[in-house]
């Protein structure tokens, strides 16, 4: 019920039929009175359903600037923003890119072939192009490959009066005019207000008295996931982004760090599944296989190593095969708390919780938690091979194997993430199956290097 | 480099050595004019480093006003907010509960028994009382449960300048100062402007002239994943929460959304790694194993239950003893397959791009990846079994159980979560390990199906 009301609460928005026909029928202002109308995000909802013939009459019935409030909001494959601007006039298509943000037509060039940039930055206006060519040059997954230059900065000797009247002239081009910051003659960040503070104060007080100067900050090059780790805890609208000698260079607003979220929250959850990317949408099962495949070549001869490890045992196997029928148990038991203390060995890495904590008491806490679980599976099992095979001793080993098993299993779970992250390795390589398969292989080694040993006891 | 200009950035703010002095000193001017300067993050995160017998100071040197302020920002367990509450005297509770945005105060006493809830609420100030009472009947994860009462409405028929008038005068209570509601006279939602509209525009202008009136709502019982996904598609600080009539209840903040989305994340996460909660911090072996054994315990006796069809296939075990090498492999790839897909689904339905797809057009994508996937992988397991162990007919059996193995596996991973989906049950029990372990299962009666059928092949 809640579902089909909230349907209509957003589709009563968009007349698609209305603007379909005004497309068709070539009427400019019937078009431009619906569509200048919608939220961005429902202009560019409508458009990506339009065709290539369709497409054409939007670009002829919005202006660049029109449309690049559209543009900002568009959700399309990375690849695809190359033959979209090819359909616009070289001009028209530099005209919307110097309209945009400069940090979301930053985000559009970098999915473009070089040469594709530079001539659109060679016919766009001066001051856009000098802006965007700076921003090209931050290292991706950085605040500064995040953040935008349209802010609005005052000096701290001014007044209220003043300080709303610079912010009334630059609210059309500002990203946010919600938080003014303060800078001193060399640019250098000296305080923020918000505009909250303009309005409930007097017009004839000064900046300097009204300012916060305790301005948290974040530096260029820091990881944009410890930007929105900082925008959560302080919950900003927007953070100030400087250099080391503390000057302003942008901002980065509150929207940007939204999609930063659920980009590396993506990720992360990518990479416990073991599967390249899942942000683009699979269109067809080509497409799919090809993500999954890479993962899962690798995975398979990794299991080939695992077989041919129990190959080694084959001996042992023909004399006692009611071995193999455990098998899958005790890897899958040290798979399953493997990826148990990978994701929260992750999660604490993402959340910094573990950062706090010294690296040999996260040890000693994941050795007691793989005694506790490894005990009490351990016994679960040993109890329940001897009621249904009337074998102590085979119960036995394979509730000392899950033991030993759970116990490493839980240890290398947790410490191959943490190790490679204080290592500055990519910690990709640790993805969910990875950890999952060599669980696999060191439970196997320890259950049939047990039963080898013992063979003798194992009567059958 | 980056990471410790960040600290020093972060570190700057707080004179923690100054702070603890005051306290000590009991000099509660010294204290109060370091501490009320710092951001409400900070507050909190100096507060819980104290001990009890520091903080029963700090109530004693802030306001139930300024306490709520730190309140709203403090991270702990859930469980830990009754003891904290239990310091303060129950006035000054009640009070610093009151004097919190009520959507916070929801938060705190959804965490308290059901008596010390109807205390606090009994000498709470009367109206707070009532704003906290009315929230806490919306159910849990729907945008009622985390929208805000204080929200800025005013009438169509106003002028900028009196609108400007009653921001100002609401500005200290309100969650938000920068979304302006318009309402009609029976609080029926009409419109919506930003502060930036009233700030371009002259003081005589009417309200009902700029105002956007195509209001992009939530109702009041949609589910917050819903909510966050519409602020994150629309870049809105704010979304305003109606019920049926479009009767304006309250407003959901960007900074709560921010909490929802890591919430969600963690959840979908946790679910694929089988863990039962990752947002809490593991102080010990014994409360990191509590959240992991119940899983571990289930997936044990699924486990067991793969080793008794495995049992039933012992006779063929005893006669062909290399078969055991491969099982780890096939139910491994079997299981990485299932997990890809299940990942697949759930950021799809997440995402909400899988809900605009017929079933039917799933399943055949799933289908066809799974042939992809299953005829790459299985041609390829066929050649290095055939060279590794010099029989084509085994390779061909581990090969053509893998390409079956996997065809099944992907569609089982991804039309398990989405038909548990629709049929609106919770999708919690088809989490990584559970689908994995039916992999298992899956994969092993196809694996020692074949092989028991052309048995007499396997010449060894």
């Amino acid at each position: 019920m809640s579902e089909s009301s909230q349907e209509s609460n957003q589709k009563q928005h968009i007349d698609k039929e209305l603007l379909m026909e005004s497309l068709k029928n070539d009427n400019i202002e019937n078009f431009r009175s619906e569509f200048l109308d919608l939220h961005a995000y429902d202009q560019a909802s409508f458009f990506m359903e339009l065709n290539e013939e369709e497409r054409l009459h939007v670009y002829h019935f919005l202006s660049p600037e029109e449309m690049a409030n559209l543009f900002e909001n568009l959700e399309i494959e990375d690849d695809e923003y190359s033959d979209v601007l090819a359909e616009m006039s070289p001009n028209y298509a530099a005209d919307m890119l110097s309209n945009m943000y400069a940090d979301d037509a930053v985000d559009v060039l970098n999915e473009l072939d070089k040469d594709q940039v530079v001539s659109y930055l060679t016919i766009m206006n001066k001051d856009s192009a000098q802006e965007i060519k700076e921003l090209l040059h931050y290292e991706e997954y950085t605040a500064g490959s995040i953040m935008t230059t349209e802010f609005i900065a005052i000096a701290a000797n001014q007044t209220v009066r003043s300080a709303m009247h610079i912010l009334k002239s630059k609210a059309p081009s500002a990203e946010t005019i919600y938080y003014v910051y303060v800078v001193d003659e060399d640019r250098t960040l000296v305080g923020v207000l918000t505009l909250r503070d303009l309005i409930v104060n007097e017009d004839d007080v000064m900046i300097s008295e009204i300012m916060y100067d305790r301005v948290v900050s974040v530096s260029v090059g820091e990881d944009q996931e410890e930007v929105a780790r900082m925008m959560r805890d302080y919950d900003f609208l927007a953070l100030p982004v400087v250099d080391f000698q503390n000057h302003l260079l942008g901002i980065i607003t509150v929207d940007d760090i939204i999609d930063v979220m659920e980009e590396e929250a993506s990720d992360d959850y990518s990479k416990l599944a073991g599967i390249a990317d899942l942000d683009s949408i699979d269109r067809n099962p080509i497409s799919a296989a090809k993500k999954r495949l890479p993962w899962l070549v690798i995975l398979l001869f990794l299991g080939m190593f695992t077989a041919s490890l129990i190959g080694r045992f084959e001996e042992t196997l023909d004399k006692v095969a009611i071995l193999a029928v455990f098998i899958p148990l005790i890897a899958g038991m040290a798979g399953n708390t493997g990826t148990q203390a990978l994701a929260v060995a992750v999660r604490g890495i993402a959340t910094g919780d573990l950062e706090k904590e010294k690296i040999m008491k996260i040890i000693s806490r994941e050795a007691g938690t793989g005694v506790i679980t490894g005990t009490t599976c351990g016994i679960l099992v040993t109890f329940i091979v001897y009621f249904w095979q009337g074998d102590l001793f085979l119960g036995g080993l394979v509730g000392i194997s899950i033991f030993f098993a759970l116990i490493v299993a839980t240890l290398a779970g947790s410490l191959v993430p943490l190790i490679m992250h204080r290592l500055k390795i990519d910690p990709a390589v640790a993805s969910g199956p990875f950890i999952t398969t060599i669980n696999d292989i060191i439970s196997i080694l320890i259950y049939f290097g047990i039963a080898t040993a013992f063979m003798s006891y194992l009567t059958r």
